[in-house]
C-alpha cells in the first residue's frame, strides 16, 4: 500500500540475501521508521518486542528469521533450534508455528549448504502467498459488502455503510492489503460508500495508533472509537457489519483473536449486526480445539505505561497508573462459533458450516 | 474513607459557609490535591471537568452550587438562572436535575434573605442523605455477596470471591463509601475473601486512576484489566458478579451507565454471571425512558490525549494520535433491563419487576 505515494510491504528483503527489512510498528503512528534485521537474534526481538505484529506478518517474520538462521549456520540442529525459539516468541497465533514448520518441512531434507538460497526464496514465496491471498479475501469481502450496502439501504458519502473493526488487521498485519481491512480497501478503490469504526484497542492501542493510520494514509473515512463504544452504536444502528481479523480458527470455527473481540461479537449478536472474520487459511488451525489455545499473558506495562507526543512534540513514554497497581494481561480471548456470521477466506465466504469442506478441497489443492 | 489514616469525604463546607472544599479528582492518582470552590462559577467549572464526577456526587455538587449562587444573590432570577446553568453541566446523570429542583423547590418559597442559611442548610443534608443511602447499599450488597460466597464455592483469601465493575461507582463517586463498591467495602471489612477485577474504562481511565486508588487506599485485593479482557474472564470462570452503579435508572429497569457498561452486562448474561447495579433512590428516574434518555458527547481530547507521571516523575500530558484523527466520545450507554440480575439500593435488592413497588413505598414514605 502506498505511504507518501511510495509503495510499500512491511517486509521485504535484499536482493543479495544478506538482510530483512521491515516497518517498525511500535514507532507509528508518530514517526514512520524502517529497520534492517541482520541476524536471527534481531528477528526475534522484532517479533516479540511487535515490531512487526499482525498473526500473518508474524508468519513470514518467522520465515524470514529461519532464513536469517541458516546463513548463520545451515546445519540440523541449528535449524531444529532456531525454529522452537521461534516458535516460542508468540505462542497464540498459529502462523508463526505453521510458517515455521514448512520452512523446516522444507529445508531439513536438503543438503546443509543447499539451505540457505531455498531458505530466503521459500521465505519470499510465502510473503508472495499472503499477499494474493490478502487480494482474493478483499475481493470476496468486497462482494459481501456490496450486498449488504443494498441490503441495508441506499448509501452515500453522507450515509456510508458503517463497517467496526477491532485492532489492526490491515496491510500493517500482513505483508500487504491486510485481511479484515482488505474488503474495506477494494470497496473504496470501488468508490463504495464506506466508513470504518475504528476499536481503539487497549492495551496496545494498534486500532487508534495503526488501523487509524493506515486508513489515513488511504484516504477511507473513519472515526476512532473507545473500545467500551461499539455496542452502545450498534444499539443506535450505527454499525452494519462488524469485520475482524483472527490468530487462529479452529475447525469448529472458534476464533480467537485480539482480547475484545469476543464482546464486539455479543454485541453484533444482540444487535442483528453480520460478524465476519477475515482470515487466510494458513490462519485456520484444523487439528486444535478452542479450549487448548494458548493465550499469551503480556506484560502489566503494556497497560500502565503509554508512548505519545508532548506538546513541545516529542515522543515521551509515561505512566498511567502507580507502579505498585496490580495488572493482568492476556492478549487475546476466543468468540465462540455461534456468534460467528462467517469468514471471508481466499477461497470464498464460508460459514462454520463449511469449514470442513473448505479444508477437504484445500487438502485436495495440496 | 480514610486516606493516609485521615478521614475524608469528596465535598465538604466550612463552618461559616462561605465556601464548598473538593477533592480535585482529575489529579488523581498521582497527586491528591483539594480545592476550594469559593464562587458558583468555580463549581460549574469544576463539575464540567470532572473535578468532581459520579452521579451521586455531582447531585450534591449541584446542590452547593446553588448554596453558592444563593450566597452571590438569592433573588428569584437568580436563583432560575443558576439552576438551569448547573443542570446543563452533565445531561445524563439524573442526579444533578433532581438534587437542583430539590433545592429550587426548597428555595423558590422562602423569602430572598432567608435562601442562603437554608441552601447551605438543605445541601448538607443531601450530602448526609448521600452517605445513608450508600452505607445501606453497602450492608443490602454484603448479603447478596454473602450469599453468593456460599454458593459458588468456599471461597479463601487464596481463592476469592471475584467481582468485576466499571468505571468507578466508589466513594470517590459519592460522598462517602460509593454505590457499587459499597458492598465490597462491607463485604471487605467483614473478613470475606473477596477481590475485584477493575475494568481501565477509557477514556477516561476513571477504573484505573480512581477505582484502583480508593480500593488500595482501603487495603482491598484488585486487578486493573483493559475493558476488553472482563469477557475473557468470565469465560474462564473468573467472574462471580459484576456490580456497577448508573447514572440513571429507568423505571423499566433499564441502566444508563459509563460506556461500555453494556457489554460487560452482555458477557454476564452470555456466561451466567449475576449482573448486579447498586443505585440510590436518586438515580432512578421515574418519568424518562430509556430512548429518551440524552447521552452525553464529550471532547475528543478526551480519548486522543492522556495524563501520566513521565521517568523523571513529573506529570506529562501526552497525545495518544494525531491532531487530525477522526474521534466520536459518547460517555455512557444503556443496559436492557433484560441483563441485569437486579437493583441494590438503600432500601435493598429489588428485580426489575419490584421497581414499581419500590417506588409506591418511597412515595409514600416522603
Amino acid at each position: 500500500m502506498l505511504i507518501n505515494q511510495q509503495p510499500y510491504r512491511t517486509i521485504w528483503h535484499d536482493a543479495a540475501e544478506r538482510y530483512v527489512e521491515i516497518i517498525d510498528q511500535t514507532r507509528l503512528p508518530f514517526e514512520f521508521v524502517t529497520h534492517r534485521i541482520t541476524s536471527f537474534d534481531m528477528m526475534l526481538v522484532a517479533i516479540k518486542s511487535m515490531q512487526v505484529r499482525g498473526a500473518p506478518l508474524i508468519g513470514v517474520a518467522g520465515a524470514y528469521a529461519i532464513a536469517l538462521a541458516m546463513k548463520e549456520a545451515p546445519s540440523d540442529s541449528h535449524l531444529s533450534q532456531s525454529a522452537a525459539l521461534t516458535i516460542a516468541c508468540r505462542p497464540t497465533a498459529v502462523n508463526l508455528a505453521w510458517a515455521v514448520q514448512r520452512m523446516q518441512n522444507k529445508l531439513m531434507p536438503l543438503a546443509a549448504t543447499e539451505r540457505p538460497s531455498m531458505a530466503w526464496r521459500e521465505a519470499a514465496a510465502m510473503a508472495e502467498e499472503d499477499v494474493h491471498q490478502n487480494r482474493a479475501i478483499g475481493q470476496h469481502g468486497l462482494k459481501l459488502l456490496q450486498d449488504q450496502l443494498f441490503e441495508v439501504k441506499a448509501r452515500t458519502a453522507a450515509n456510508p455503510l458503517n463497517v467496526l473493526t477491532h485492532c489492526n488487521a490491515g496491510w500493517l498485519a500482513t505483508v500487504d492489503y491486510g485481511t479484515a481491512l482488505a474488503p474495506i480497501y477494494a470497496a473504496h478503490d470501488a468508490d463504495m460508500p464506506i466508513h470504518v469504526w475504528v476499536d481503539e484497542t487497549r492495551p496496545r492501542n494498534q486500532g487508534a495508533s495503526l488501523t487509524a493510520w493506515e486508513l489515513a494514509r488511504h484516504g477511507v473515512p473513519h472515526t476512532v472509537i473507545s473500545d467500551n463504544t461499539g455496542g452502545h452504536l450498534m444499539q443506535q444502528g450505527l454499525v452494519d457489519m462488524v469485520i475482524v481479523g483472527a490468530d487462529r480458527v479452529t475447525r469448529d470455527g472458534d476464533v480467537c483473536n485480539k482480547i475484545g473481540t469476543y464482546l464486539k461479537a455479543l454485541a453484533a449478536y444482540d444487535n442483528h449486526v453480520p460478524f465476519y472474520v477475515a482470515v487466510p487459511s494458513p490462519t485456520i488451525d484444523w487439528q486444535i480445539r478452542a479450549d487448548a489455545i494458548e493465550i499469551e499473558h503480556r506484560q502489566p506495562e503494556e497497560l500502565s505505561c503509554v508512548s505519545g507526543l508532548t506538546p513541545e512534540g516529542g515522543l515521551s513514554h509515561i505512566r498511567l497508573m502507580p507502579a505498585e497497581t496490580p495488572i493482568l494481561n492476556p492478549a487475546f480471548d476466543v468468540t465462540p462459533a455461534r456468534l460467528v456470521s462467517g469468514f471471508i477466506t481466499e477461497h470464498g465466504v464460508v460459514q462454520t458450516a463449511g469449514l470442513a469442506a473448505l479444508e477437504f478441497s484445500i487438502r485436495n489443492i495440496d
